[in-house]
């Protein structure tokens, strides 16, 4: 089935066809895995040149595995806005986290090429190679090296197989000297715009197709190690016990409890297990993560403050040794004001009320604040906000809302600059 | 080193030199690991069959791979009282549970003979080959194959290596087929005693050698399978969420608190776990265990009926389904006042107080409950009485008075039979 370019009014329906083309290409026989540089994230980089070029847009894949589609400005030396996404995915992922924003910007250089419209900035349509940290535990390699931003370190990571991201990148004919080249420059830039699925209810609930991110939140992310004493299950009286997952489930309770505080903040023990755990001996390990996040940070290491002093007190009290170990902390970024109002004005030109929220993940958009501005426009997920799963939905409805507020916005930026 | 049998005196030193000599057949090289029909479980049972045969004793390896020496006495047809414990091992155990009893039986049965003095019942020195229930996940095979409780339908089990339990005893010599013939009725049988580790922390607080066991705790062993909704721990604010791991909490923290309320009652929760748990995804799925157990069935069914209560509500206020799938339930078994009552006395004969205690722990002596009267005596472990581990502990001073506790209490049920 060919998909023919569309007019304005059927953005939407282009979307969701062009999201269910590029997830035919999978590492897995049913469902949707496509981790960075196998060959179906391969074959879906050389889908999305062929669309961009296709669109006229001038179009190559970059060092690092991102499809770049430039729609240019007259002025060559023009400023670029960048209109972005990512391509890959989890692991038996949903169709539309990362590849609606890729596609959304897509069916807007092809409007704009259609129209023959020409915009005071280049537009880059951005398709970024990596963003889950799915194979390498590293995310944001595209948008990364599209920043400067880009850890040469992490080339001597290796994968489950034992490839290193430098080899895995030189098997794909990708050139790990040449990322360094790719870094935009603040001058260069007018912007950078992404649209996302929300990977959450709160839009669903208000029952508002789009919404506009106010700030990404940071996250701290602990791993924690509880040493009690492992003794029969039987023979133990309670009190003298020092069991370590009951004083895991109290730090369960503690991060839950204190993280529904704040309207942004939230707390979740991910990973907990008892290594070796049998059915009559008591726990003398657990082991558990913590991941905690608000869109200030402030409020997120208030939290993190607090939780990590009574988890200080729970082993205290219980006898048990707790070590914490922190993998990650990622500040809290702020979305353009003048961004949002942008968004905010196109939507409202489409009699969608403007709602602003916080994301709880974190976005490729991070990646290039302080560069530039930045702000994403939040699509609606159906099927209670789910996300990173199969049972990820977006309604072509609400992509065309999306694709239309974003090129209105587009619009307006060009007429104010 | 050759270890001579010893005088009355020495019973304590000669346990344990033979303790440390069934601890060089293990089948890790460094620890101790002896489980059924291993090549290192057979050589403890060839190495204990010359033991009681040098010992005077009428020895035979049974179908079920049971070490059975018999002293006999003067009139064939008597009764025979039992003398018994195990003498496999949990992985990476110590070298003291199940073979001290195994030991002490023998070391007085040496006694005897060296004495030459006949009883007025049969003393039957028994080393059961399985009780910790590691290989086949089915406990107490020696114990149930004497007392004419052997599962046949467990022949067909299989362990981790895909071996049948029928095949791995023909493959060592043990004839599944002659199991029945093994069974003891209760008019051939003048009692059951058996010596064992505490495995707690009772008589070493207590200060105290030896202890009676008043009765042993049945335990109720369910699995919990908790499903919640998976979600991106970023974007699902915390009052959305059905974690299945904060219910997990919840149900760890009640078992913990309700099992606090009776002093026999324990309850563990072993096994914790979300399966594929990532730390930025909020669990949808947690999978935990639960024992509980107290000396008397009415107090334990209370508390699991408490919890189970507890539990449904958990579920409900959460919107969490919780599966509940019982594995075992095994009835308490009171302990023979008679057999309790010449403990004592022997105990008081030696200068120590005689000290009740529940077992928390199951024993083979609970298999022979109603077939006829049976009877513990604990021996105090150090370490904080740690058990199932490299770092239980017994004194030789402990094991002698065990010995002669055991000896004399046998002494006085001969004069009284």
């Amino acid at each position: 089935m060919a998909i023919e370019t569309t007019s304005a009014a059927g953005f939407g329906e282009r979307i969701m066809a062009l999201a269910d083309r590029l997830a035919q290409w999978s590492e897995i026989p049913d469902g949707l895995t496509c981790t960075y540089l196998t060959p179906a994230h391969r074959s879906v980089a050389a889908e999305l040149g062929d669309l961009m070029r296709r669109a006229g847009l001038a179009t190559e894949i970059d060092a690092v595995g991102n499809v770049v589609g430039r729609y240019a400005a007259a002025d060559p030396r023009a400023r670029a806005l960048i209109l972005a996404s990512h391509y890959d995915t989890v692991r038996n992922a949903g169709k539309y986290d990362g590849r609606l924003g890729v596609l959304t910007a897509l069916v807007l250089a092809e409007h704009l090429e259609r129209e023959g419209r020409k915009l005071p900035f280049h537009l880059d349509v951005v398709a970024f190679s990596e963003e889950e940290g799915v194979r390498f535990s590293s995310s944001f390699l595209g948008s990364r090296a599209m920043a400067g931003r880009f850890d040469r370190a992490l080339l001597q990571r290796r994968d489950a197989d034992g490839h290193s991201l430098a080899e895995v990148m030189q098997d794909a004919g990708r050139d790990p000297e040449k990322i360094p080249a790719l870094a935009r420059r603040a001058e260069e830039l007018a912007g950078y715009l992404e649209v996302h699925i929300e990977q959450g209810p709160v839009l669903l609930e208000a029952g508002l197709p789009v919404g506009i991110v106010s700030a990404i939140a940071g996250s701290v992310r602990r791993l924690l190690t509880i040493t009690g004493t492992a003794g029969h299950a039987g023979t133990v009286p309670m009190a003298r016990r020092h069991d370590a997952a009951a004083a895991a489930a109290e730090v369960v309770l503690t991060v839950e409890k204190r993280c529904a505080q704040a309207p942004t903040l939230v707390g979740t023990v991910g990973q907990l297990t008892v290594p070796g755990g049998a059915i009559n001996i008591i726990p003398g390990r657990c082991e558990l993560s913590l991941d905690i996040r608000a869109a200030d940070d402030a409020t997120r290491d208030a939290a993190v403050s607090d939780v990590m002093a009574e988890i200080g007190r729970i082993g205290e009290r219980r006898g048990v040794a707790i070590e914490s170990r922190e993998m990650q902390r990622t500040a809290a970024v702020q979305c353009s004001p003048r961004l949002q109002s942008l968004l905010a004005d196109a939507a409202m030109g489409l009699g969608v009320t403007p709602r602003y929220l916080a994301s709880g993940a974190g976005h490729d958009a991070m990646v290039f604040d302080g560069l530039t501005d930045t702000a994403m426009l939040f699509v609606r997920c159906g099927n209670g906000g789910v996300s990173h799963s199969p049972r990820e939905t977006v309604t072509a409805e609400d992509a065309d809302i999306a694709a239309r507020v974003l090129l209105d916005a587009v619009l307006r930026l060009a007429a104010t600059s």
